[in-house]
């Protein structure tokens, strides 16, 4: 990490240099690029934490730093809070609630953490189970707990959230915080044409992985300082004057080893498009694409899935997460590398065209849309499975049977992969995210939180134990994923097209890869870990399921 | 054809009977159907055509029959219309510029018809090929062919008439009647909250076929009345009080056996969700996962694509054609029955599902939105094509081999492509559409004019030969069939789960089989037939395509 000298910056509070600016201005576009002015750094008022400058790439950003050691801050970041209402229990609160109960423990605080849901819920045994009861005053009714809570962090699905937000907002106490893990509900609110009522703070912790590995990396970390999940933060409304402060307690609370400031907007976008890009979707697709041509091309199946599933899960998943994008190609010799040249450079330019598609949907509320009307549907259209399939069924076997030390890093797979990381990254940099929210929508969330649960269990594992907003997206966009490399990159490889040396030379020269090392910096500081098909290591109540419901829009 | 007494009806002007209400409406809804009350029939008055009434299952609708014997009463029906501008020479306007030419000149009118185009664009070339020239004063720039014209046939792409639409209504003529030959332009000005000038007159002439099929079937109906593409008329704004009997003029004029009433937005809803399901983007999408099936299973690439593709544009699609879905069920034998049985019952509701979320995306406007911005993008990234896969390769090989008599009636292929069809029909039914619109968009179109291309020449030869936003949403919507049907239709066959005997009761039960015989009396009086890979019959200039552009929204 290159953090700047920071302190005088910091006690005057000022933006990010010109010379920075300058720099970022004056790089050349590429044809046809309309570059939007990017919101480099989201300011903002902390009188608890340390803000720091960091710099990624050529851009510069505040960031602040958690961690264990940070829990002692929680005190005056959180005062007058006596109750924290975490409301909902689905992929993200049993993670979250857990995290801030043993934080605030730990910090030997009086706050209590109180789940909120239906009473006739599915889920109220599970709470139970993690400890939250009604006798402790620590599980109640939604609206009761919301009532009470000084913090309400809204952690329902977000179909519920588009149709109750009117009654929770109301049941708000005046001059509590509202606190979202997703700026989703602001997406819904435009699209209905209403704001947020003026008198309570609404701020935003939005961790960079699904709510299991939030859990589980926080349960490995209780010994080390630094482990946990990165979140992003943000202030929409600041109706007592420390609603920045609330914020980054609340994500620090849930582990987080570094906050990054962003706005409900800018993450909403990101967060929606990433998880239907490479996150989720278009890694699911493009390994079913790949699978089928490893073994239309004479391979064994569990052959082709260890070269194309495992292999991503594995080996590229563990490079990038620790060295980069550039140490994967770099990791091969000669040969390969014109291998992942070829594959790189035409898959790039067919994963833009969907990536592109994938970020205007959910730009101009199209996304959000589909995903209220979607769950609408459940009652009648409840999602169904998709790791019942023959490649997953081969999966199974492989996993099995799984030496780690033996998992091919194939260089067709590799490059295929990266170019849709790629696609994805370039595509938020032309939109003008930071690279710090770039970074961990675009690469980190995928590395260290979720590959490691789809080469646990498979596909299911991973992109079910997200979101219903995940999970409708992934399934939308894997299959044209798949189509587009088969239809585009792979015709074009049998076709002999040459690697495009332009494509290659912007890969090799794109300034993620610094942002990227700044951020990996940033890491946690250890891998997490989750069991495979027969065991039972963080998986289980409070932590990642194998059965998922999708049931109607209720709390 | 059930054609009720309906003389007196006629001159009464008289609405379904109450009688024929109270059936619909007592039909029995099912479990969580919210069957919304349907716009059964359209009326309209026209002083120069028939108007019949007829029955359609349990609903009555009124239709006009047109064919060559109806050209004398264009004279009538284009009383004041000296020009018409077809602007555009995509899918449609080859087709209709020369059709309404030759019906014109069979009438021994004094209309001059026009094609309008940029004064650079390719398709000039084309136009002239076509006869269409500068010299005798019908080939002109856009602006100026619609200043000119007193019908205007609007027929540049859709993204172009988002973009263009205030510049053609400001040169329209007061008192010139705006033609559209697809409601998506309404669905554009809803989403952009304007509304059409009131002194021109609004029609819709939707020829129920591509642009190609209209133009074939019409060539090959020369001598034979009643031969060529049905089309749907509605009158959106009647500014002249003639308005309708222009509309039923332009469908007679090219070439429509039959007219049906129904309204801008039924159209456009119907259409733009029929091409998404079983018209291209589904059919597209199972016979993907149907050749992988097969291969799968063992049979060879040649066996895989005859007992699918094959098997659907071959046997299924004539048998459809020409006696109707049940008719393919019937068909097979005690063994075959039990396998389309079980591929029926099973597809049956994950297609519905995929046809549900297709439906109310592009009811809220949602599909509108990205094709406009799809189109605005097609200069950065255009769109490629979907034939090169291997599986397509297999398929010239097997055509290039075909013997029409030895393609296989597959059943589990039958059932799956019936069960997609049904969805198709279901879903538009639940939505409240007029069966005549539910048979052509979901039916009549698949096997009459659509399939019969995808026969000839392959996927891209029908679906590239339509519209851009037919394209696109082939596109998008193909690859989601394919996964659902994969992963939970061939999941649950595979499983031996048993047929749904519900599911076969009611496609057993269905009143579309009812109203699609009464449909199939409208058929053409003759097949459409187009040259394969090697031919040039009903292919070249003005005609089908072999070459696709999709550069950016210009006329």
């Amino acid at each position: 990490m290159q953090l700047l000298n920071n302190k005088t910056r910091v006690q005057t509070g000022s933006r990010p240099s010109a010379a920075a600016k300058a720099v970022r201005v004056a790089q050349p576009s590429r044809r046809n690029v309309v570059r939007v002015a990017a919101a480099v750094a989201h300011d903002f008022d902390t009188k608890v934490f340390h803000k720091e400058l960091a710099k990624f790439a050529d851009s510069e950003e505040y960031i602040v730093r958690g961690g264990r050691d940070k829990f002692p801050l929680l005190k005056d970041a959180f005062k007058g809070i006596k109750k924290i209402g975490v409301i909902g229990w689905g992929s993200q609160a049993p993670a979250q609630a857990q995290n801030l109960r043993d934080s605030i423990a730990e910090a030997g605080l009086d706050i209590k953490v109180a789940i909120g849901l239906r009473p006739d819920s599915p889920s109220w045994a599970e709470a139970e189970a993690c400890n939250f009861t009604k006798a402790q005053g620590t599980l109640g009714e939604v609206f009761d707990v919301i009532s009470e809570s000084d913090l309400v962090v809204l952690l329902i699905s977000d179909g519920a959230q588009a149709k109750l937000y009117p009654r929770v907002l109301a049941a708000m106490k005046p001059g509590a915080t509202l606190g979202l893990s997703h700026g989703f509900l602001l997406g819904v609110m435009r699209n209905d044409g209403v704001d947020f009522r003026k008198d309570i703070n609404v701020v935003l912790v939005a961790p960079k992985g699904m709510g299991p590995s939030v859990r589980r990396l926080y349960e490995q970390g209780k010994s080390v300082n630094g482990a946990g999940i990165n979140c992003s933060f943000a202030v929409h409304q600041d109706a007592t004057g420390n609603a920045a402060d609330v914020a980054i307690g609340w994500a620090i609370g849930v582990g987080a080893p570094f906050a990054f400031p962003t706005t409900l907007e800018s993450e909403y976008k990101s967060d929606i498009y990433g998880e239907r890009c490479v996150l989720l979707g278009a890694v699911h697709g493009i390994v079913e694409a790949l699978f089928r041509r490893y073994t239309r091309q004479g391979m064994s199946d569990e052959e082709a899935f260890k070269q194309s599933v495992e292999c991503i899960t594995g080996p590229v998943s563990r490079t990038i997460s620790t060295k980069g994008m550039l140490a994967v190609y770099e990791s091969f010799n000669a040969e390969d590398k014109k291998t992942f040249e070829q594959a790189y450079s035409l898959s790039f330019k067919p994963a833009m065209d969907i990536c592109m598609e994938i970020y205007e949907d959910v730009a101009s509320g199209n996304e959000i849309r589909s995903v209220v009307q979607s769950v609408s549907r459940f009652d009648r259209f409840p999602m169904g499975k998709i790791d019942q399939t023959y490649m997953w069924k081969v999966g199974q076997r492989v996993r099995a049977q799984r030496d780690e030390s033996k998992i091919p890093l194939n260089p067709f797979t590799a490059g295929v992969y990266v170019a849709v990381m790629m696609a994805t990254v370039e595509v938020l940099r032309e939109k003008g995210h930071p690279f710090s929210e770039i970074c961990n929508e675009s690469i980190i969330e995928a590395v260290d939180s979720l590959n490691p649960y789809m080469h646990a269990r498979g596909v299911a594992f991973m992109v079910d134990n997200c979101s219903y907003t995940a999970r409708l997206g992934s399934r939308k966009w894997a299959p044209r994923f798949d189509y587009i490399i088969e239809q585009q990159a792979f015709v074009a490889v049998d076709a002999g097209t040459p690697t495009d040396s332009e494509v290659m030379a912007e890969f090799l020269a794109h300034p993620v890869h610094r942002a990227l090392a700044t951020c990996s910096s940033m890491r946690p500081s250890v891998d997490i870990s989750v069991g495979g098909d027969s065991s039972n290591v963080g998986v289980g109540a409070g932590a990642a399921r194998t059965e998922f419901r999708s049931t109607a829009a209720k709390v």
